[in-house]
């Protein structure tokens, strides 16, 4: 079996990945450079795809002026830093106007080309940043577009768009991605570019939240720790 | 109010771009290279766009290799001939893999980026090529992932696909484009891209066809015309 990856170079995508890898023989990766602020996400993005000995990798560029009202891709726009009780209420900055809408299109086409029978894609609803591009039924309502819009779809071998990690919170996504060895250890999740994750931003709280939830340390180098993130309690990891 | 219009400089978006502009002050227009094996289009689409006075006219470059399954854009494909009555029946080998799932996708990236209130797309369901993407049942099924998956739909602001030509034939489309001067002059049809258009693809034969039964004469030049096209019955368009 075949299926087309997302990968972010995120946790999520890291794991949602590795499990297509455990299904399918043959992997096609794709990623997107859409003006994001850094590279960190395609660097990461790269070497997990060659961790996973994708067949074809593919970065599709996305004209970032289609999208100049996110803060994660304008430069004017600051990245709100929130509490991260307050993540999840209410649409944050960082929205990109129907970003996963465009990356499951461009993974529908891939898929069908390369006669694919899944597409994975690492959304989950729980512990998410208030996207609503994310959330069980807005996935349902793209299935169907894939089912309708495709030959695949008519001819009755539907491409399946599989969100393995839809109902998990970061914890479970933290203790499954230990679990399945998947390498968290090159992902990259802080919406700045530092050397270091920043720490601050909802991305890395909520990331930091899963592991110290799941009680595993966080592979990566922070710049700052939140007070409730304790280094010390936490069970390495080794890759 | 403000519409998206994608143009792909044929007679279709052309028609439905018009209409777009009788009912908005303010046009977003949208024209994608996809690897086509001839460059008309692209300069019809310029032209139409510049002819409705856009506000901004984008041409998105999608990586041609994504679609390499179809002959519409795989040099090492023919396009297949058929006859007027054949076609509609199967799905041609120039079925391009999720094309108006891209086109809707980064429309409505651009409508959402813009403010803009609707997305007008030409697609229409009778005298169709047999694409599975243009039924009314799969633009339903993408209104539901606009409505889902933007910040605009889950205000309550909703971006409405609007298909004016849904449930038209070509013949209906003449004459729609022709009570509205629409620029029909400015259009190309033809699947190959020679000086003047074929006469003899899929795409060459539901226009002239379209035209015959409208009883309007074509104002484009044809290397070759149908049998049952007789210039001489048809009225001649002003421009």
């Amino acid at each position: 079996m075949r299926a087309v990856i997302l990968l972010s170079g995120g946790l999520d995508s890291c794991v949602s990945a590795t499990l297509a890898k455990d299904r399918c023989k043959d992997l096609f990766a794709l990623s997107f450079v859409y003006g994001q602020k850094h590279k960190k996400e395609m660097e990461s993005a790269r070497k997990i795809g060659r961790y996973l000995k994708v067949k074809e990798h593919k970065f599709i560029t996305i004209d970032p002026n289609l999208f100049s009202t996110s803060s994660l891709v304008n430069k004017d726009l600051s990245i709100e830093e929130r509490n991260v009780d307050e993540i999840g209420r209410g649409i944050p900055s960082t929205y990109v106007p129907a970003r996963n809408t465009i990356f499951l299109c461009y993974a529908l086409a891939f898929a069908e080309s390369r006669d694919a029978d899944f597409i994975y894609i690492g959304v989950n609803a729980l512990d998410y940043s208030g996207y609503p591009d994310c959330r069980p039924e807005y996935i349902k309502a793209f299935q169907k577009v894939a089912d309708l819009g495709t030959k695949r779809g008519v001819e009755g071998r539907r491409i399946r768009i599989e969100t393995p990690l839809i109902h998990m919170g970061k914890k479970e996504i933290v203790e499954l991605g230990v679990k399945i060895k998947a390498p968290l250890h090159l992902t990259w999740s802080c919406y700045r570019g530092g050397k270091k994750a920043c720490g601050r931003c909802d991305s890395c709280l909520l990331r930091l939240k899963g592991f110290w939830e799941a009680g595993y340390r966080d592979p990566l180098d922070y710049e700052h720790y939140p007070d409730w993130y304790d280094l010390e309690k936490l069970k390495p990891l080794d890759f």
